[in-house]
């Protein structure tokens, strides 16, 4: 055995500067755990959304002593990191229809749980861009219907909805620490009760329960937790502001001729809108929006600065023309009246122009 | 295709704000690749140097048109993340054998490379426990003469020693940040030229070129870069003065009977003491130590606050009872002459209960 003399403490040390680090942790593990109803213990603390997701996505998963799953059903507009499957293999992954309206076809998902392996599903709480919020009740209790187990990505609704990962239904959860103002490189899997033991990434120390090695990121950590506590303190007030500037930007933007506000049938989250005009081109709207001072980004900003069309457009039957004319603006916290009367301003004045090119 | 309309800079956006994240992660590259005398092209930025051993003990390795690596050959003192073989399968990996003297035995390295497939060999560049500088530029010789590539985790020799992956014959090695300094939870793969493309530890949007999806955790990067060029322009004055403490320290305690420096008699990190004394139970003087106000953990601080035995000395050749004696002292940039007299004062004071007990 061998003792370290550490100057900055490390949370699996024992030494005093360890423990001050493991309190923080903690201290954040139970801000999670409350902000998503479920226990402490069950909070894994990732790199961020995406190894959450590779995290999730495991055959390995199961209840009491646990079967493995066999197989892997996404919904069609999950994020790549789920798109992708985890540690699944490409023959054992299928993707779930969605309506025109942006939501999961249900009787679609049911006729993929009938027949076939234990499934693992994959449903999104809200989908990043549409803000569209997903039946997920009602597909928690089709999947455990069918003796499954049901992952939900929640990072896009955290924070915006509240949520709660036993009235979901939810046996796994997917969140993020920077969509909610916390700091970027940080999230978690949070499992429901009883759930087993999950296959790590990969194997080292014994930290998080064995089940992610590594040092943990306790300044990041210590972050995600203060934001989850501000996001739940201020849910409420800040979804109904978001609310009252989301309805006002759209009903700037509806006065366009053509103007399709998407997803605009169902429940959405309260800060994102995403838009179609025949003719425009996204491509060139985030430079415009850019030039004029509104920060603007394409593709799903995960993609490496690349524009990409749209698969959730895809999925939901927009052509390609059309899919390459949206333009998602989702409010922030800090986005204000003046903001979005500068956004409707932008936009009618690149509007013209945007159309014409 | 869809734009973001973000209040706060993701580096794979293109807006403004986008840009600006996109900085601070390129300018920590740069600080990284010249630390380690590499291009910047080549630095993956990881959770840190536990994921970033996972990603690079991977069988698709290779140089050019890239042939697989088909076994893996690690050093039996390893870190326990290279231990566990990241992805090769468990019979494709081997330990190699390691003296008395705390080195890697060549023979008998030689003998193992001498049969069998193509190696990936993994050797750290200083040991964790002993500080033990590891002949990384005569095992890369004859790793490359059989064609196999070598990894190097330099975690713990990072900032305490000069490293060039040219001259040290390298092909990845892993750098963690908090050894340096840098915020916990930031590590990074550097892969010398040419190599090909990695295969990724999970997949999602096509970050750090494809090789690490997920947003980077830009607070993190952007510590880690500054950590790196601090300590780059102190190495050498830190490693002189290092040295003086660590040798005043080791004067000090060789005055106790009985008294065993390891590794003693090879080049260590400047900032490395471990010692052993028969009958003295580490587990009794950590708690021994943090009450004199001495911040001291026990095991390698990675095994979730759990004692362990060290597979170190084992592979060393130290016996159970006394590996259980061991116990090590790192020294930091920010250690000065009085904490080591304090530190003897606090060993000569409690050497006797200690032995006793």
């Amino acid at each position: 055995m061998t003792a370290a003399w550490d100057l900055i403490g490390n949370p699996s040390s024992v030494h005093a500067e360890g423990r001050q680090a493991r309190r923080l942790v903690e201290d954040a593990r139970s801000s999670i755990a409350r902000a998503v109803g479920a226990s402490p213990a069950n909070v894994v603390f990732t790199s961020g959304g995406t190894e959450a997701n590779a995290l999730a996505l495991s055959p390995g998963a199961g209840r009491g002593s646990g079967f493995a799953m066999q197989r892997l059903v996404v919904s069609a507009i999950e994020h790549a990191s789920v798109m992708s499957g985890g540690r699944f293999t490409r023959d054992a992954i299928s993707a779930a229809a969605v309506d025109p309206s942006g939501l999961i076809n249900l009787e679609g998902l049911r006729g993929m749980l009938a027949v076939g392996p234990t499934p693992l599903v994959s449903l999104m709480l809200a989908n990043n861009e549409t803000g569209a919020v997903q039946p997920v009740v009602e597909v928690a209790a089709m999947v455990h219907a069918a003796g499954g187990l049901l992952h939900v990505d929640a990072v896009q609704a955290f924070g915006k909805m509240p949520m709660d990962i036993t009235r979901l239904g939810a046996d796994l959860v997917t969140l993020s620490a920077h969509k909610i103002g916390g700091p970027k490189g940080v999230g978690a899997v949070v499992l429901a009760d009883p759930l087993s033991a999950r296959e790590p990434l990969w194997y080292g120390g014994g930290q998080e329960k064995g089940r992610r090695a590594g040092t943990e990121n306790v300044v990041g950590i210590a972050g995600f937790g203060a934001a989850a506590a501000a996001a739940m303190r201020d849910l409420e007030p800040d979804a109904k502001r978001l609310r009252g500037l989301k309805d006002r930007l759209e009903t700037g933007l509806r006065e366009s001729p053509g103007m399709v506000i998407v997803a605009d049938r169902v429940a959405r989250l309260p800060n994102t809108t995403l838009f179609l005009v025949p003719g425009l081109k996204a491509e060139t709207a985030v430079i415009a929006f850019d030039l004029e001072g509104i920060a603007v980004s394409s593709g799903s900003a995960c993609s490496s600065g690349k524009v990409q069309s749209s698969h959730v457009l895809e999925a939901m039957g927009f052509g390609g023309a059309l899919a390459q004319g949206a333009v998602r603006l989702s409010l922030g916290w800090s986005t204000t009246d003046a903001d979005i009367e500068r956004c409707l301003e932008a936009w009618r004045k690149l509007r013209v122009s945007l159309l014409r090119g």
